[in-house]
C-alpha cells in the first residue's frame, strides 16, 4: 500500500487535540505504521521558527509571517514527511498549507495567489491524501476556546478574523472535495469520531 | 532628489566592513541623509533569523534557509527600508538579493530560476538603484579571511563554494551592467575608495 499523507486542519477551537487521539486509536486499531507530526515545528529550526511566530513581540508582518511558515514547511517536509513516506510509514500532520491559506490568507488578509506560489515553490506538487477538515461554527469554537487561560499570539484575534479564516478552509474544501473531508465537530465526541474514522476508512479501503 | 537604495555586497573577504567605512564618510563629506543597515537582520526578527541561520546546530536545507533570508528580507523592507526611503533618506545595505543569489544559488546549488520568484514575491519590482560588487580573486579573500578566528558557518564552506559564488556576483553584473559597479577590492585600499567614490558621485551627480 502506498503510504498516505493525512492533514487534520480547522479553526482554533476546533477540536484538533482532542481529536488527534480519535485518528491515533484508529490507526492502532488497524496496525498500520504511521508518524504523527505538527506545523509549524516538528523538526528543531521549525520549532525555532514556531516561537519566533508565536512570541508577539517579534511583531512579523502577514508575508513575513507566511514566508517563515513556508520555511519551517520546507524543512518539514524534507526532514520528516517525506522520507518517512519513502519509507512507507503514513503521516498525519497536524496542520498544513490549508492553514496558510485560511490564517495567513482568510485572517491577515494575504491574497491568496501570493500564498500558492510559495506553495508550489515549496511543495513542487506534493499535496495532502486526505486532509480532515474539523469545522465548528465560531460560537463554539470560541466557548471552547475560553476555557483556555494563556491565550497565545493566533488566539488574540477578533472574531472577524476567524470568520475569514473558517470561510477560506470551506472554500477549498468545496473546490477540492475528493481531498477534504469536513466533519461536523460541534457534535458529541463519539459522533465526530464517526465521522473521522469514516473517512480514514474510505481512504484505506478499510472498515471503519 | 529621490531617495536611493546602494547595496554592497560581495563574497565573505571581499572587503565589505572597511568598505563600508569608505561609503560612510562619503556621504558625511557630501551631508546626504543617509541610513545604513545590513542583511539579514536589520529588524527585531530578521536579527532572531540571523541567528538561526549562523548556528551550525540548525542544519538548515538551501531552499528552507533562501526562505529564511527572504523572510528577513520582507521585513527589513517593509519596516527599515521602504519607509526610510519614503523619507528621503538614502539607504545603503550591507549585502542585499545578490548575495542569495550567490550564496544559495552559486554556493549552495539552489536553482536561480526558484531564487528570483521569490525575489519577486518579496520585492515587487524594487531592485537597488546601485549595487557596489566588491571584487577579489579567491585567494585573496581567503588569505584575509585566515585572519578571522571564528569563522561561523558560512565561512567554513570550501572553495568551490566561493568559486560558484563569485561567478554568480560576477554574472549578474554582466547582466545588468547599468546597476552594478564591479569594485576591483583587491587593490589597495585608497584605490579601492576611489573606485567607491567615483560610483557613487555618479549615481548622485556629484564630485566623488
Amino acid at each position: 500500500m502506498k503510504a498516505k499523507f493525512i492533514t487534520l486542519d480547522g479553526i482554533d477551537g476546533a477540536g484538533k487535540s482532542t481529536n488527534l487521539d480519535t485518528i491515533r486509536t484508529w490507526f492502532e486499531k488497524h496496525q498500520l505504521p504511521v508518524l504523527f507530526t505538527r506545523e509549524p515545528g516538528g523538526t528543531a529550526i521549525g520549532e525555532a521558527l514556531r516561537e519566533l511566530l508565536l512570541n508577539p513581540a517579534t511583531r512579523a508582518n502577514a508575508r513575513t509571517e507566511t514566508l517563515m511558515i513556508f520555511a519551517a514547511r520546507q524543512q518539514h517536509l524534507d526532514e520528516v514527511i517525506k522520507p518517512a513516506l519513502a519509507q512507507g510509514m503514513h503521516v498525519v500532520s497536524d496542520r498544513f498549507t490549508d492553514a496558510t491559506f485560511a490564517y495567513q490568507g482568510g485572517g491577515r488578509g494575504l491574497p491568496l495567489p501570493d500564498i500558492a506560489i510559495l506553495e508550489n515553490w515549496v511543495q513542487q506538487g506534493l499535496q495532502p491524501d486526505l486532509t480532515l477538515l474539523l469545522d465548528v461554527p465560531l460560537a463554539v469554537a470560541q466557548q471552547r476556546l475560553s476555557h483556555n487561560t494563556s491565550p497565545d499570539r493566533f488566539e488574540q484575534l477578533d472574531t472577524n478574523f476567524f470568520e475569514h479564516t473558517r470561510q477560506v478552509y470551506l472554500d477549498r474544501a468545496a473546490a477540492a472535495p475528493q481531498r477534504y473531508a469536513i466533519i461536523n465537530s460541534s457534535l458529541q465526541l463519539d459522533a465526530v469520531a464517526a465521522q473521522i474514522n469514516q473517512s480514514l476508512a474510505q481512504q484505506f479501503g478499510l472498515n471503519p
